[in-house]
């Protein structure tokens, strides 16, 4: 099936508070060359509004869906990623269209050098949910992994030891810091691994939020003293049981989007939050100078899912990590942490707010989240696709 | 057994020809306290000669070795290292001796970087051969090793394949690179293996031959034109099937001995060349500037095991590796290559020398050299070190 797309040219320019028809040249698409505005409805608010050639496919472009770009941190929001393909693989004009894209922007505050090698762990689950060498059970690492280095590694007592790679695991570890060692960047090294894991044909893009090297960084403030640890080893190794003072990005002062992400943002047909952790996995994404920008700029609807059912993270310590800021492990807590751009917000039916709690211009649906199996995830993603579709044509 | 020990005193002082009786100050050993010089025979040879306490003592110093030295290369080396420790645990003095020693200066010619990766073949196999864990089978390399990363690696599309590693491996060239990351020198790096290997409780002490990279290159003139490719790539991937025209060993300018190396040498009761390949083994170890000096100069009898055996290599490509120079795989060339420090020789029967073909001051003896198991290398080793005693009383 042939689906109109969006004009190039026309999403290019930059929004315009007029009325005037456009014409397009379109030379392979079966539809109206020639677009009249049909509405000035979209061109009086440039906060939500879309480009104009959108709406001049009358029937196509209500269900078609090109280019999707989602924020993700690591286990949930690979899930929900994989969950999107799938639902997409259903969905007319996706999986046809050669220009159809899922762009992923990677969390890389978790970035971790181990052994004195470089470990990505949000963009390697990423990887291996979506290539299909995942370990199910446990969300992250590879599956039939052995464990051959790690114990090597122990005998020599090379430390740490409470960070557990598996040897598959380890070669994606030694490859990324042999390339970034030679000069690449992480963009390009990261291309190279979703290539291993037939990424591009999946017409998926993963993308990290910024090649420049940051992590995140937990102060504590406990018996022990105020201290700052690495992500990780309050994450994994502490299991978030000590309260975070608070959290600090080292290098995000340098950091700038990796190529590829504002114009994601910027040309993307909606925007989807994956259900990540709001503050370690989105909330670091959103703290890379200019991404937030553009998040409040785009064209694009975006919808949000809630990592919190029934008042608690679905996984993880997100609960641990809002009280980092003073905030309830709620789902509508979560959403006031994106209330500068987010148009919609999918809750679970134990966490739909009262119609007063609803802030303006957010629209909020209940359909249950737990992504039990690959099909639940699948649904409540293409929830998401249809809330942003929704609000796309509003 | 208590066995008495050269006084450390007298071997740190430089060799003087004169008959001045000395005293020396023994604390605990049973044997006499006044030391007269014996005679003036080790007094008028400094090259050859011993510092004079060695001579005081009557019987035991005829047997005791304290401070072995060798100079090695990878598997065949490693066999007959692991032969001298089996033969010196028979030998009275050795094993009981707080203060005995063996050191073994490594070639770090073979080093090369591989995935980002620091890998130091001939270290490794002292290491793994010495501390129980090598495969025997091939001769380098771990036992019972598993390929998990490498077989993830070629998924990858990293290079090179040709150059096999197992997983166990891979943490010890992991560990080698973070440590070496992190500024500690590869002597210190290579102490902290050994250490995982047990090397300290055998006595043994792994030196690098020097601290700096270096990295031996093969100038190679063929069909394909004059190029130089890393000694590894020839000696693995070519299997030195093409003719070498000369080595160059690339950062040897800038190389000097690593701490130790050249006390070892100076400091030894013996030093022993086994039979490891006299170019791109042993004869890189002795362009380290200040090695080869500090072997002419040292008071220790320098002894050598063949590695020419009826006029071939018992291993490897020792034969394409003389070519390169000129000479003829002969147990004989070999030892012209050694001939201004060495006083002691082992061959095969197949190559014993007719007496004319033999220098002067060299003391030629055939024995049986292949190392056909273990017992055979302890044999070996054991004749070499009966050689070396010999030279020692003369």
């Amino acid at each position: 099936m042939t689906v109109p797309k969006r004009c190039k040219q026309e999403r290019a320019r930059p929004f315009k508070n007029t009325v005037a028809a456009r014409t397009h040249k379109r030379q392979q698409w079966n539809y109206t060359r020639v677009i009249p505005v049909s509405s000035s409805r979209d061109l009086i608010s440039a906060r939500f509004s879309h480009d104009t050639p959108v709406w001049t496919c009358k029937k196509a472009c209500k269900t078609a869906v090109m280019h999707v770009t989602a924020l993700a941190g690591g286990v949930g929001g690979a899930r929900f990623l994989r969950g999107l393909l799938d639902h997409l693989a259903t969905r007319p004009g996706f999986t046809d269209d050669p220009d159809s894209q899922v762009t992923i922007i990677g969390n890389t505050g978790d970035d971790i050098t181990l052994f004195g090698l470089r470990v990505c762990p949000d963009l390697d689950t990423i990887l291996y949910t979506l290539g299909g060498g995942i370990h199910e059970g446990q969300g992250w690492g590879r599956a039939d992994e052995s464990f051959a280095v790690q114990g090597e590694l122990a005998a020599l007592g090379a430390q740490p030891q409470w960070f557990g790679l598996g040897d598959k695991d380890f070669a994606t570890h030694i490859a990324r810091s042999q390339w970034l060692g030679q000069g690449r960047t992480l963009s390009d090294v990261t291309a190279a691994l979703a290539t291993r894991w037939g990424l591009p044909e999946q017409r998926v893009r993963l993308l990290p939020m910024t090649d420049q090297p940051v992590e995140t960084h937990v102060v504590l403030d406990d018996a022990d003293g105020t201290r700052a640890v690495h992500f990780q080893e309050w994450w994994v190794r502490m299991g978030a049981a000590v309260p975070a003072t608070r959290f600090v990005v080292a290098g995000m002062d340098r950091a700038t989007p990796a190529p590829g992400v504002l114009d994601a943002l910027r040309t993307a047909d909606i925007v989807l939050l994956p259900p990540s952790n709001p503050v370690v996995s989105i909330g670091v994404i959103l703290s890379v100078p200019g991404i937030r920008d553009a998040l409040r700029g785009t064209l694009a609807p975006v919808v949000g899912v809630s990592p919190i059912v029934s008042g608690r993270p679905v996984r993880g310590h997100a609960d641990a990590c809002l009280a980092a800021l003073g905030m309830p492990a709620e789902a509508m807590s979560v959403a006031s942490l994106y209330a500068d751009f987010m148009r919609g917000w999918l809750v679970d039916p134990a966490d739909a707010p009262a119609e007063s709690e609803i802030p303006a211009g957010l629209v909020v649906r209940s359909r249950p989240l737990l992504m039990t199996d690959r099909a639940a995830a699948a649904a409540i993603a293409g929830a998401a696709v249809e809330l942003a579709l929704e609000l796309r044509r509003t």
